[in-house]
């Protein structure tokens, strides 16, 4: 029986004990990334200097299931389970015969999905003697989580930050210093790619790629430090799947199966971490819509190309093949920071490819109504990027009311909104545009992609 | 056995269908509230012009309990029952041999324990055919509380904010627009009482009393509007005891009793849903410590007198008898904008002049240095306010490691501090100071208090 209660709740003793490794159920092999500098698929030893071993073994790892330390674990237990809500508000609101569920992953310490990866690396970092985690951050999400994560383990943690959003967002940036992290402003003095981008651009507001450089640069030139990513990667992903285990047996208590499921993708672990375990279930022969949701502004899965990229501006990170806008892609100001790569997470690209997952992309005023609309009904305030996601949910129920449909529709709630009350403020003035993204610009970005043999 | 769990969950059922209403346990009686026009005790009649009658029925209501709509029900389930946590890492931290736990109130959808009361008020006035709400704002987590519980039910909601926190804050007053209210900077040109303000001080920063007399004079001016306070009166404690009466059924899930309890006060309704279960107890011949936290620099209950007064500046409200500073005390700018009230609610007054509750007052670097070992080892962000009960809490396991006793702590963790990064910021950067408030400057203000014979 589908539920009656609002909150569907698993017991700290139910969190799942094992992280899914989609790898192992893949239905094609994935191409091995390539090091930038020889061509050649990239070997373990070519990860060592950035990243500790275990996380390099998880990267690469065909085993279906990964064991959770039970440190990790007792971390875990600060949120969760997280919950499962039925949105019966929404449903009603929406005259939906739809049942509409949001799996709430905002209700951890930093507000997002973020930490489940966060804490998991900072405790593999700290296990092989790691003492410094250097890594990069944008609208700050991903360097609060980490943050977070480093600061439970006793490791210290250093955030490259975009300078712009360092100084638009103050408050990510204290949250991040709360939580007893370095944060700077990129590009900084303090790297060789930071200096070189000073030279030519004194005035740089930073972007994504350059923060990744300095901290990928920090990382491998100190022997106590290792870099840390907060999507995109399959060990990334694979830590995220706690969230879709659960969801799957918080569905379970109330006898249901998802017919639609829908989530947000930036870098692809937020998306990853709920629809893999269903993902599973899909190639086994269930039907299931698996929906990623993405900006049109950022049109990655659905205007990009299938090839091999880099994943920085500079060229410096391993070639990955994925759904690509171009490494040289430049995104529009839309307030879903998170939402801005112009590249996704090879393992959810190739179940994009093969069709098992579908893309859809959302200009931004039409998420933010969504976003408003759920808000006022549902009462909890979510972060732009979550907004996405939640677009295609209503658009589903919707859908349902005119075919009387009474399909199960659960949806990726990534986080919370209390960081971005600026772009809020923005939409409620009638101050937020949308950016239709020239098909020109695009192919002029895909132009610049590297030719790359795929190895056999 | 104490708890191996970090979270103790009731299941949604399992939530109290009742408010405790502490009037039927009273050792005293309490005196009741006077006119300010005629000095005589206030009749029903004298608050219908602000107050639906069901609230003012609950006001005066001696009945031990009071049952929950199921209405309100409905919305409590967002996120109630909330979760208790046992603090494990904080124990072992400070290597105590106290138990510690914290009702946690910060996964409401607007981020307190203040939905509680602004839930229940919104539905007493929809069902009194009220259209509109009117209530004023300091800081901001009142308003958004009630903005919230409007927007829930579908009342209109107007929202007086002191205008240097309009200023200041933002965020909170976008919060607040998210779920529909508007929002004016206090005082405004729409009241008789803030015309008055402008023409003799046009740069106004405002004041909490002065946006309660716009609030007042808007809803008694307007049939279809009535005011809505967020602590302070009996129904507003009452709605909280849902908090207290939780966390002793979580207590004894894991077979606890709490030695000592520990909550921030500011009008006391955020403490008093805490403690006034527990109180029962006490009273009832259990050995509780139970013991209100409030700042060295607002020390209502502390160093206050227990007198009637008037409940703001401009003395229109009724006056209650409470501890007081003097309705004239001006508050220093401590960033527990929370804590700022010159009196208290009755209730808890009676009981601390009883003895039955302590207060102790906090200097608020201490409290941020509290907050900021809370926020590294427990990993979550208190609000300001809270971090006076958390120092509490803090002290008195650190008692407990001196004496040896395996002390069960309770704290009142009220709310989340993501609106308070502001002051985060200042402290890390040793940029708050304490402030000492002169006696000589409390006795001036204690001066003013008007001179009521209390009825027999």
């Amino acid at each position: 029986m589908p539920s009656e209660e609002t909150k569907i709740l698993l017991r700290e003793s139910e969190i799942p004990q094992r992280w899914y490794n989609i790898n192992s159920d893949l239905p094609a092999p994935l191409a091995p990334p390539i090091h930038p500098g020889t061509g050649k698929p990239l070997g373990p030893e070519d990860l060592a200097p950035l990243f500790p071993m275990e996380l390099i073994k998880q990267e690469v790892s065909m085993e279906p299931y990964v064991e959770i330390p039970d440190d990790i674990m007792r971390i875990y237990k600060l949120w969760r389970p997280s919950p499962l809500y039925r949105a019966h508000r929404l449903e009603k609101h929406l005259g939906t015969p739809a049942r509409i569920y949001y799996k709430n992953e905002s209700f951890s310490p930093p507000g997002s999905h973020k930490p489940n990866t966060a804490v998991a690396q900072a405790y593999y970092n700290k296990q092989e003697g790691v003492r410094r985690i250097a890594t990069e951050t944008g609208a700050g999400q991903w360097g609060s989580a980490l943050s977070f994560g480093c600061c439970l383990f006793g490791l210290e943690c250093t955030v490259y930050m975009v300078k712009v959003s360092y100084e638009q967002k103050p408050y990510r940036r204290v949250l991040m210093e709360t939580w007893g992290a370095t944060v700077h402003p990129s590009p900084t003095t303090l790297t060789k790619a930071g200096q070189s981008i000073l030279e030519k651009t004194p005035d740089s507001p930073g972007s994504l790629g350059i923060a990744i450089s300095e901290a990928v640069e920090d990382a491998a030139t100190h022997d106590d430090t290792k870099y840390s990513l907060g999507s995109v990667l399959n060990h990334v992903l694979l830590h995220q799947t706690i969230v879709g285990q659960e969801a799957k047996a918080q569905l379970k208590l109330v006898d249901e199966e998802p017919d639609v499921i829908v989530g947000c993708v930036g870098g692809g672990s937020n998306f990853a971490g709920l629809a893999f375990p269903f993902v599973k279930d899909k190639i086994s022969g269930k039907e299931i819509d698996i929906v990623a949701c993405e900006p049109e502004s950022c049109p990655t899965l659905t205007r990009g190309l299938y090839k091999y990229d880099f994943g920085d501006t500079a060229q410096l990170t391993p070639l990955v093949k994925m759904y690509t806008l171009g490494h040289t892609f430049v995104p529009a100001p839309i307030h879903a920071g998170g939402l801005r790569y112009h590249g996704d997470a090879p393992q959810l690209c190739l179940l994009v490819n093969q069709k098992v997952i579908e893309a859809r992309a959302y200009h931004q005023l039409t998420t933010f109504e969504a976003a408003l609309t759920f808000t006022r009904i549902e009462g909890f305030l979510p972060a732009p990027e979550t907004a996405h996601c939640i677009r295609a949910g209503i658009d589903e129920a919707l859908k349902c009311k005119d075919t009387g449909e009474e399909k199960c529709i659960l949806i990726g709630y990534s986080g919370h909104g209390f960081f971005d009350l600026g772009a809020y403020e923005r939409y409620l003035a009638d101050d937020l545009v949308d950016y239709e993204y020239p098909q020109e610009k695009i192919e002029a970005a895909l132009k610049d992609l590297p030719e790359i043999q795929e190895p056999v």
